[in-house]
């Protein structure tokens, strides 16, 4: 069950089983998500099988930062645990090995860890007695959603007591005229985008893994996905959260309010902290209306220069319609003409642009982005393009973008980096990389959401090159941190990126870091081995 | 221009003078906030008077919550104390009375402490020695950016030490590919929007204190502000700040970057913690466009029920151009009528709604006003209504919805409430309370912001009557304690509110905002007295 995918072939076969062709009624725009951003079975770098071998060296003979850490010294499971967890959860406290075996694994297959028992609460109540009961005993957790997370962040290391938040998948509110739903972590996020089409609204977020991601993970991971540009982050979206703490206390900051400044907004904690800190148990999240119009059109640029310059004509004359700005650069399209045998739509660029409207009204949709490309033309800023407005020409056009990453499967070995960056520099860092690889690299490959200044940098090689990769790293996190850049821009740091934290953050902050996680887990019993690094440990 | 249309026919009328032609130069920032949000000088509960005299008492003889609590067992400044400052801020460390007497005493006259030091930092690092040197010494600190708060938390309670951000007012960086600026917390918040009124940008909040407030103040309070049904509030807008903690340590998180997951959201817990956690030095904030396009209109309803349905109306045809949706009521109107002369600009009605658009391209605005505005008359959700598009008008018609505070004043005294509750039940606690109080109040009145679900509630009478607010409180407290609603939508806790906490937030949550504070400020000399409730001490 637990393949390690190796080279393109099987690459190819994992492929198959990706989702396309599954029901998803994926909703603004019938797109599917760029597969960079969450495909499931492709090994995003290279450490990855350092993770399940645990011997990975990183460049020359350096134990990888990202290799798991001992196990500290938790209390194992008895037969006395055993009881207790079968009599609050009756049929619900899993020990069958084969049924354990996909919960202790990550969808990229990069760590397996090996937890002896599956815990599947329904009630918030049941999730608080079980904290408190592992805290009293020393027991680690490790909260798990949907486990699509890319970063090792939502499976055991060892044999940490996986908490499924599965069951808990009920909505409890939607309120119509706010547009402010309220639900349970477990609640599958196509379900609830589906919820809510029937209801003339879609969730501020979307994500390739809508159809298994939980939205309790989302929030616990601060995903960002697609909608990003338009609806801003989930720390604005997300109203109020349940959260169980380490000892089993429940902390309600379930608010259903779009303005609230009565004390600390301890909601913010728990975004993004991986499940570190609590287990978030429910969810109120403001959604916005349905677009009644979607627009997509396919740009090339000689420069990246050019590039940036369109993206602020775009800003200023589409406005508040704009809802994607995304890029990729010839190295991307020859990789799709070569691999996927995909034929560029337009003249042959340096640079090529995904952009997506959306809004209320398609003749003023139209308008706007007509009135857009003719000024883009005459001011020479781009050279060709081309434009959809059906579900069909919108997906095709969306696929130059969105099957980058598959190409570069096929391309050869791939190491990938999620790099966050003042949008005016993200490109430097591909050109800088080429330069700097020199010869080393079969390609170097940069594509992205321009709109959110984050770049997808990709370097391939013919097989796993420790010299590359040494070559590659930390080169590619010093050049961030040197412009404040962000190593992890939407994925986290789970297991994998723990001890990297250090490029992106001051040493003041990650001790801080530290701090509220003793004053929240004093035993660290939650999600050990994630998200802080080592030496806090 | 502006006619003032009635019934279904002239509003028809009025539609067809919608904006294409005309030349807006008015802009969201250039008219002026409601009085209710930040009008110096206006008491805006009877207890504020309290503070002042340490004497107030609410309903029977039980001593007001909001009362300031004794002086705590600070250190008390001694000259070799002054030396230390005087060395390091030669020429601002301030001690002349007549000099500190502005800095004591807050907007509304309501609350007035005894500091008899007044430092004026330039530098980050001047505020770190500042800090690290208080924290030893164990002197308290009020940290105070434009003193334009209502509730008491930017002026000290007794003798702290006031640390002022106002020559820290230095802009770093802007971008304009991004809308990233970068500056000093010192800066004021109208110079900041005329700074990027120049580069096409507007910051997206707006407040009528924005001639005094200072960025980082906003920040440390979380504003709300006219903004924010458009543009969400600041904890989303703020990519990045730069803290000094109680101890003196400088916490670096001044990213500019949309995406960052790399560790816990530190920044998050110093928005809206009122200075009681460290003393915010910078900020960057992501500002959106300039709208080009700026259209408001005044309607009258029949019922709140046809209001609320109004409301779910524009949000579906208006879409993402829809920047405001207030409302007041027919008591409101009888005030801006009786004390200001103000006329209505439409037929009687029990209540009025003022929406604002904002957009790219004034055509198209206006059409979609008009079919909006079509469909709410068809419908019969709105009985009468008139358009303004240019800026003279615009403002006169805004003024229906801002003056009413003004009007409130000269009606006589007035109890007020800054209520967030679910959107649908806004006025259920303007009429339950009419019912509750019944002969008792001159008279009860509802205003505010429908989009943000924030009511303002005001009780007037004759002069000061402590049975009234008896009455009122706790009814207005509990009533929305039973929605899950919030005692402070936008205001913060500050000194006055801090023992109210409890109706909006749990004791689990409360505890928890008490170790947070522990834990940065374990002397507690940062703005003590504010935020946290006495119990908490």
């Amino acid at each position: 069950m637990v393949g390690i995918f190796q080279r393109s072939l099987r690459l190819r076969t994992a492929l198959r089983h990706l989702s396309p062709q599954s029901p998803l009624s994926w909703t603004v725009t019938g797109r599917h998500t760029p597969l960079d951003l969450h495909c499931p079975f492709l090994p995003s770098t290279s450490w990855q099988f350092a993770v399940c071998s645990r011997k990975l060296h990183t460049g020359a003979d350096r134990p990888s930062p990202a290799a798991a850490p001992d196990r500290l010294p938790f209390s194992r499971i008895t037969q006395e645990d055993l009881a207790f967890f079968r009599k609050i959860l009756p049929g619900r406290a899993v020990t069958d090995p084969d049924l354990l075996e996909s919960s202790n694994v990550d969808w990229l297959k990069s760590v397996k860890g090996s937890s002896e028992l599956l815990l599947r609460p329904q009630t918030t109540e049941e999730v608080s007695q079980i904290l408190k009961y592992c805290n009293s005993r020393n027991l680690a957790v490790n909260p798990q959603g949907g486990n699509t997370g890319l970063v090792g962040g939502s499976v055991p290391v060892y044999d940490e007591i996986i908490l499924s938040t599965a069951l808990m998948n009920n909505i409890f509110t939607f309120d119509s005229i706010s547009g402010i739903l309220t639900c349970q972590a477990g609640c599958v996020l196509e379900n609830l985008s589906l919820y809510l089409d029937d209801r003339d609204y879609i969730m501020p977020l979307d994500l390739g893994a809508k159809g298994s991601c939980h939205i309790g993970g989302n929030v616990a991971t601060n995903a960002g996905g697609l909608r990003l540009l338009r609806y801003g982050s989930l720390r604005g979206t997300v109203l109020g959260l349940e959260v169980v703490l380490a000892d089993g206390r429940v902390l309600d900051c379930l608010a259903t309010l779009r303005k609230d400044n009565t004390g600390y907004d301890l909601k913010q904690l728990f975004i993004g902290s991986e499940g570190t800190l609590g287990v978030i148990t429910s969810v109120s999240i403001l959604c916005p209306r349905k677009p009644k119009s979607v627009n997509v059109v396919f740009l090339g640029c000689e420069t990246f220069e050019q590039l940036l310059k369109t993206f602020q004509l775009s800003r200023g004359m589409l406005g508040e319609i704009l809802s994607a700005f995304e890029f990729l650069d010839s190295e991307c399209m020859r990789l799709l003409n070569t691999h996927l045998k995909l034929r560029n739509p337009i003249s042959d660029c340096p640079f090529y642009i995904v952009i997506e409207t959306s809004g209320s009204d398609s003749t003023h949709d139209g308008e706007k982005l007509h009135h857009f490309l003719e000024e883009a033309m005459t001011s020479s800023l781009v050279t060709d393009g081309t434009v959809a407005t059906e579900d069909s020409k919108i997906k095709a056009l969306w696929s130059m973008r969105e099957r980058v990453t598959e190409a570069l499967t096929h391309e050869g070995f791939t190491y990938k980096y999620d790099i966050s960056l003042p949008v005016e520099r993200i490109y430097q860092l591909v050109t800088d990389m080429r330069e700097h690889l020199g010869g080393q690299a079969k390609s170097v490959v940069g594509y992205g959401h321009v709109g959110d200044g984050n770049l997808h940098l990709n370097v391939t090689s013919a097989a796993k090159d420790p010299a590359l990769l040494a070559a590659i790293e930390p080169f590619v996190y010093e050049w961030t941190a040197s412009c404040n850049g962000s190593i992890s821009a939407e994925h986290g740091l789970g297991l994998k990126k723990r001890n990297y934290i250090y490029y992106s953050k001051p040493s003041q902050a990650v001790a801080l870091m530290g701090d509220i996680k003793a004053m929240l887990d004093p035993k660290g019993i939650l999600n050990p081995y994630k998200t802080l690094p080592d030496d806090l440990k």
